[in-house]
Parts: C-alpha cells; sequence; structure tokens
C-alpha cells in the first residue's frame, strides 16, 4: 500500500459520522467483489455518506491526498465495475435511500443513489405511475448503480433503457465540486452532459441526486407464452411481431436447457421439456388495444410454428408465466456449481446464425450454454456452465466469452448490451473501437476527471490491464479449436460459420 | 481581416473541385445569415465538399494554419448558429445528399449531412416506414443541421426530439481526425458521445454521415380540432388528455391573434375566428386503437369546455386542418413586417400562468405577442411582432424575448426546447447553469476543440460577446416598465405575475 491510510481515515472521520467509515478488515471484505465473482479486491477503506454534502467532503479530501475512488451502490453489478482494484477508497451509497422530491403532476420524482430500484415503483404506484427500467436485480439494485450502467431490463424493448428515464443529475465531481447535468425537462441548451454521464460506470464523477421520469400504469397487462420446436421458429415468430408493427413491452427467449432447469427447480413442467425454445411476450396498453395485439400476436406466432399457446390475462396467471424466466439465472445456478453470464448485443436480424455460432462454439469448447435473452432487441445473456475447482477452466470459459463477443461484434454488433465493461469487459474495447474513437473518449473522460481518480482502470483499456489477458484469451481458443497451435497468430476474424 | 484567406483560398483549390470553393463577395452574401436575420455576418470564404474525405482535408488545413470554421446546412435555423460571425472559414454541406446506406430490416439508413430531412421519408415511404422528427422546415432543412440543433418538430411528442433517433455518427474532429459516435445499435459501450455530439451547435465537429432510426408508418393517423373560449380550457384539455393516459403524436395550440392571421391567409374561416384557441391534436397507430383514443380525447376536450369539435380522417381532411397550423408562421409574417420567435419551455402544469404572464408583458412593451406552440411538451414558440424601421425598436424586442425566457426559467423550463442557443441566446446560459456547470461544459467542448476553432463564440456566454447585451437587454426592460428607472440594478427574478 502506498497511500497514507492511517491518516486519509483519521482526516474522514473528523466529518462523518463514526459509522460511516468503514476501516476493519472483516467488514471490508462485504466489498471485494460485485455480482462477477471472477474479479475480486477488498478495498482498504471504505465510507457510507448519507449527503450530497458528506460526498463532496470526501471527494475534496481525495483531491488533495491524490486518492483514486470507487462509487458502489448495491454490489449487482456483472461487469466488475465496483471492484476497488487500484487501491482506492470506496464511496458506498447504500446510507442514501431518501426520495428528494416528488412531482407527479409533471411525471418526476429525484431520489439519493442508494434508492432501490423497486421502490421507486413503490414510492409512486398508488397514485397510478412506475418507473420503466426493470433489470432483473430490481429488488436489489440501486438506482446510482442503474445509471453508472445504464441498466436495461425486460421492459426495455418498448420503453427504453436507464438513459431514456433520467432527466437530472446532480454530480459531486472528482475534484469535490459539484455540478448538475440535464434538466428537469426533456430538452436542455448547451452540451448534453446528462448523456455522457449515464453509462460512464463511475469513471466521471458520483451521481448524488437523480431526477427520474415517472410513466403512467398501463391500463392491462397481458402475457403470453409460446413454445417452438427450433430456435429458429422462435426467432422467426419474434421478426414477424416485429415487422407486424407490434410493439410489446418485452419479448424474451428461453433455450431447451434452460427450460428444463427451471422445471427442475420448480418440481414441475410449468414450460414443456422438450421445446426447443419458449417466448414470453409481455403486451401493455388499454384493454381494446391489449385484446386485439394479443390476437395478431398468437396468430404470428403460429404461423412462424408456435406449437403450443397460452395467454394470461390476471395478475396471478402472468406472475406465474414470468416466474420461470425471473428464476431463470438461479435455476441455471442450481444445476452447475459457477456460471459465467455474458452480455452481448446483436442486430434482430442477425440472431438465428449468432445462436447457431454459439452452439458450435459451446462444443468446440466443451463448455455448456444456456441461452437466456431479450430477444425484441437482439440482447444475447449466454450463461456459460462451468466447476471453478477443475485445473485451468476459468481461462477456457473467459476464452469462449470473448469469442461470442467477437461473434457479436462480426455481426454488426456490441460487447455489452446492459451489464457495463467495467474490468471484465475493457481488454475487448479496442475490438470496437478505433484508437481514435477511444482517445476521443479519454479526453472527455479527462474534462471530468483530469488526474483519472474515479474508478481508475476500469472502462477503458489499458496495457496494463489487457496487455496479457486479450493475447490469453486468443491464445487459449486456438489451443481448444486446433489442439496444438497455441502460439500461431489468429485472423482477425474468427470463422465459426 | 487578420487571416491570410488569399492563401487558404489557394491551398482549398488544390484539392477541392473548382465549383467547392466559394470567394466572390456576391456568392457569400447569401450565407450572411441563417434563419434569424438579427444575427448577420458575411464569411470571408465558403467551401461545399462533397465527401467524408474533403471535410476532413478542409478542417486539417484549418488546424494547421489556425484557421475558425462554421458549419452550415441548409441556413434554416432559428439561433444564428450558422452565421460565421468570427471571421471563420464556412463549411456548407449542401453538396453532400446522398444516401450511404439502407438497412430496412433493421430499420436504418446511414445519411450524408446535407440530406433533407423530407427525403428521409421519401426515401423508405414506399416501404412502410418513416423518419419521425419533423421540424416545421423540414421540406428544405438538412439532418446535419437536425443533429447540430436537436430539431424537435410537432411529433416529437410521442416519438422524441432527433436525439432519439440518432444511432450513430461519423464526425471530422477539429483537427480533421475522422471518428465515429455512437453506434447502428441502440445501446453501445463506453462513453456517450453520440449524446453530447447531437445539440452540440456545431461547437465539436462536423458530422458527415449520420445513421437514423427509421420508424414503422402507423396504420392510421387522425387528426382533431377542438376550440375553446379561453386559453385556460385549452390549457386544461391538454391536461386532462395527458392524465388520461392518451399518447397523441402530437398536440399543438394556436392562439386567438394566429387563428386570425391564418383565416386572413386563406380569405376563409378554417379555424373559428371568435376562439381564443385552437387545440390540434394527431392520433396515430391502429384503427382500432386510435378509433377508441378519438372519441375519449374528443370527451375530454368537451368536458374542458371545448366549444366544436372536428375530426380528420381522410388524407385531404387532416391535410386541411394541419394546414393552418403549418402556415401559422407564414400568417403572421403577413401582416407584421418582421417578427421574432422565441423558443422557451416550461413543465406542462406551468403553461396556463405563463402564458397570462407573457400576456402581460406584451401589453408593458407594446409590442403584439402571437402564440403557437407545441402544447403537449410545454414547447412555446411566442412570436413578437414588430416594424424593424422604428427607431430603436430591436432592443425592445430582444428584451421582451428575454423577459419570456426568464420567465420559462422562472416556471422550471428553459430557454430553449429545439432551436438552439447559438448566437441570440447565449448570454442567457448564465441564467439557467451555474458556473460550474457551465464549466464542465466548457471542458467537454476542450476535449474535442482544444482550441475553440468549431463554430466559435456560439452557445457558451463570452464577455466579449455578453458583457453589454445582457446588460442592455435588462436595461430596456425597465425603461419599459417603469419609464425612468433605466439604471436601476435588477433583482434576480422578475415580478409580472
Amino acid at each position: 500500500m502506498t497511500l497514507p491510510w492511517g491518516r486519509i481515515e483519521r482526516r474522514l472521520r473528523q466529518f462523518l459520522p463514526g459509522r460511516a467509515v468503514v476501516a476493519r478488515r472483516q467488514e471490508l471484505l462485504t466489498y471485494d467483489s460485485d455480482g462477477l465473482t471472477l474479479h475480486r479486491q477488498e478495498p482498504p477503506l471504505a465510507v457510507l455518506p448519507e449527503t450530497t454534502e458528506q460526498v463532496a467532503a470526501v471527494l475534496s479530501l481525495c483531491h488533495e491526498e491524490g486518492v483514486p475512488f470507487v462509487a458502489r451502490g448495491s454490489g449487482t453489478g456483472l461487469s466488475g465495475g465496483a471492484v476497488a482494484e487500484q487501491e482506492s477508497l470506496l464511496v458506498v451509497t447504500s446510507r442514501m435511500r431518501s426520495v428528494l422530491a416528488l412531482d407527479l403532476e409533471n411525471q418526476r420524482i429525484t431520489v439519493q443513489p442508494g434508492v432501490i430500484n423497486s421502490w421507486v415503483t413503490r414510492a409512486v404506484s398508488g397514485d397510478g405511475f412506475y418507473y420503466a427500467p426493470d433489470p432483473s436485480s430490481q429488488v436489489v439494485c440501486s438506482i446510482g448503480g442503474n445509471v453508472a450502467e445504464n441498466a436495461g431490463g425486460v421492459h426495455c424493448l418498448k420503453y427504453g433503457v436507464t438513459s431514456n428515464h433520467v432527466l437530472e443529475l446532480e454530480v459531486v465531481l472528482p475534484d469535490g465540486r459539484i455540478t448538475r447535468l440535464g434538466g428537469s425537462l426533456a430538452e436542455m441548451p448547451g452540451l448534453d452532459l446528462r448523456g455522457v454521464f449515464i453509462g460512464s460506470e463511475g469513471t466521471l464523477g458520483i451521481a448524488t441526486a437523480i431526477t427520474l421520469r415517472l410513466l403512467r400504469q398501463p391500463q392491462t397487462v397481458q402475457v403470453l407464452l409460446a413454445d417452438f420446436p427450433s430456435m429458429e421458429a422462435a426467432g422467426e415468430a419474434v421478426r414477424r411481431v416485429t415487422e407486424a408493427g407490434v410493439l410489446p413491452a418485452g419479448m424474451e427467449i428461453m433455450d431447451n436447457f434452460t427450460i428444463n432447469a427451471v422445471d427442475d427447480l420448480f418440481g414441475c413442467d410449468e414450460y414443456p421439456r422438450d421445446a426447443a425454445a419458449v417466448l414470453l411476450i409481455e403486451l401493455d396498453g388499454r384493454l381494446e388495444e391489449v385484446d386485439a395485439a394479443a390476437l395478431r400476436t398468437m396468430e404470428l406466432c403460429r404461423r412462424a410454428g408456435a406449437r403450443s399457446l397460452r395467454r394470461a390475462e390476471s395478475d396471478t396467471d402472468r406472475a406465474l408465466l414470468w416466474k420461470g424466466r425471473k428464476s431463470a439465472f438461479a435455476a441455471v445456478g442450481r444445476i452447475t456449481p459457477t456460471y459465467y453470464v455474458q452480455d452481448g448485443v446483436v442486430p434482430r436480424s442477425a440472431l438465428p446464425a449468432v445462436l447457431a455460432a454459439i452452439e458450435l462454439l459451446s462444443r468446440r469448447y466443451s463448455l455448456p450454454v444456456a441461452n437466456v435473452f431479450h430477444a425484441g432487441d437482439g440482447n444475447l445473456h449466454p450463461l456459460i456452465l462451468y466447476d471453478a475447482s477443475q485445473e485451468g477452466v476459468q481461462d477456457r470459459v473467459q476464452a469462449l466469452g470473448a469469442d461470442i463477443l467477437r461473434l457479436c461484434i462480426d455481426a454488426g454488433g456490441s460487447i455489452t448490451g446492459e451489464h457495463g465493461v467495467g474490468a471484465d469487459k475493457r481488454c475487448y474495447m479496442d475490438w470496437m473501437f478505433s484508437p481514435d474513437d477511444l482517445s476521443t473518449m479519454r479526453l472527455v473522460r479527462q474534462a471530468f476527471d483530469p488526474e483519472g481518480r474515479a474508478n481508475p482502470g476500469k472502462l477503458f483499456p489499458t496495457p496494463r490491464s489487457c496487455g496479457e489477458s486479450a493475447r490469453l484469451a486468443r491464445t487459449v481458443r486456438v489451443n481448444v479449436a486446433a489442439g496444438k497451435e497455441a502460439d500461431r497468430p489468429l485472423p482477425a476474424s474468427l470463422e465459426v460459420f
């Protein structure tokens, strides 16, 4: 350790309440990883401020002392973004859980960053409103974390991701100054820094107050479940529904592996075990509109080859159909010691080809892959199943993950849909962006954080973190594929089709 | 002139075709203002490149020679943004009018910046698609200009402004390097620089290829026209429709002054001349949905006090109802020698109070104000009518404009909804943003343009441009209001209610 953490702790205690400073190793262990346990590092010190002023005072002190810092919400992230890798102060927002302002007439609410995603809807549902973005971790993840990762969710197909729902941000900059980005109206003059901050994964500062757009609850919600004899048929149904101009609130696909995992978990045959894929479609809106859309969607699914169709109109029935999808990760987790969830995006039209290629890769690596995904927007979540106690398996898993992402990019897609880059994918950023693209991003980052003390080492590729791991991933891939060509240089694009 | 324009012209001619360099005074006069004629300045030299490579070469040369530059599309802007105030090279995109790529399956199109807004829809309408943002100048304004100003339009209530429809940008930076911002998918990793660029009013570089999202044409479009005995009743109708959860494609209000101007223009009584306000509502979607929404909306208008209601379902009838709104500016222009169109935004709930206050201000300044506005999103377009030949009137007009904007800010709104800041409103930016907010924006701007050569002097307040004019506006206001208190310092907030 090169920083004077003893002195920093004493100085923090001068203006923070006792319980807001965590220095005991045992307590710090809680913070050694986020939802992606591949990346672990216990922070040297953590603070849990309660107000904007306290955050500003903490970051001012960091500025004076040259201390890097990492902001952390509920720690449910899946890219290692909230891990203090580089001897940094961890700033935890879990005591910043107040609603600061509520303006129902103009459909907005201002909250502190530690407020849990599902609390927002709970706070306003009595008045007929809700907050749209719904990551699957919504009962535990924080709004501040959602902003950092530009979180998505099942309903983002129709309603857009977090950036479409954040109007204004109060941000403490890395030097302790407080600035406001965006405004309470949809459109503001000047440079749109609100948009840059959302999804910046903690590299620009810490949001301390977040104004969200509230939507009116739809009059009706219905859910359809269709099962298909092939993944291609399920994909075809998605294509037909989209082409017909129906815009469901969500369209989710689970493959046969996941279907069986879910049925095993609940000890029943909720989903047909022999289906190659099930497609869940949620429709919302006014009753007559939803009724009409449901009938058309069912017909389109049938024409695409659906074997059976179910339709849920009551809250209970809907919850039942969704239950399997919502428990999919847990169900897969029960039958494998460990899994690694990937998060790639491809244009909708490339879905069938990419899924077929993932299956080929899965066989080549001898690692099972379960597929659960947001089919409507081409956001894949392949779960790579493995046993961490196996010698060398972690490298193979990461190599397969990397190959899947390479597939996505080659299909015109992206290395992450909603989980972020964090520590996990920084070395793949230069697969997507040219040196000039990345340099423009770095310059903008420097405008907010000239010393690079906000979540250092994340989001951008660095020679230190990427020199080796990127090479490793490629080498392993060839090991698996060709057995003996370990050191052969690779072509730029994989040929797995 | 301090720059060696002769040499610059010679160097430009070395790599640009002859017709791409404009140096004759007579031709340069075309470019001395945009749609806002308050700001005029003839550029010393203009270029009309045709390709990204030519733009890059032009900006590289500017970089070498230390030449500022101003990008210009069709010149229809309303904030003086495309005027080369500070001895700058004008880069006109009107010869960059090609469609570069079309991918209907994934609903996107890539165009050069000079492509006219309405051409995009024309290019894809045969296949059932359209481009949603529709500024009233859409038959002449360019996509590049739309991006620079983050243009809005009637249909942005439901579909969002330009930034919601631009997926990817190829941008030539002020040093001539080419970078890509965003990506062809809705979500991309890294910092969202696409969002910063859109609405940056030419201060970050020049977009040379723009990928737009295409929407499917709705099955049905219907238009309703309701007339009201008071502006409050029209506002109440907007409130009720919104509260009922109906989301029209557009909701527009015209006041009595504008109604009469329009009826005079067409020599008929298309709109009821004695109405205090007419409300136009466009609904789109599937036939049965639109039918249901139309019936409910009509009922809600009636309850809010509508005197009469008309409903147009055919293309011809719809065009007839819209004709007046689309000609409103022209109609007002016919009965006044000059007008100055303001562009402020207020939260919907503040609309009635702000409109009443604008009427008070109009009387106090003895300058008629016609109101035409996007009621659904609180975007006001007050037209201040005046005769430019009157001694000193221009200052009073600008002072009234400034007072209206101050009203909007005090009501929790903004100084511009869709016309941009440009030269016209840069001195009001510090009414909305703190020095820290503006300094963060300036630092981000410097990340793209360290030497400040891209559209210099626009968007941000400068002591040089604002020291005097801001003071002037305030002084004049007091002159008018109190007759003799010309030099009294003003309170921070106006008290006009």
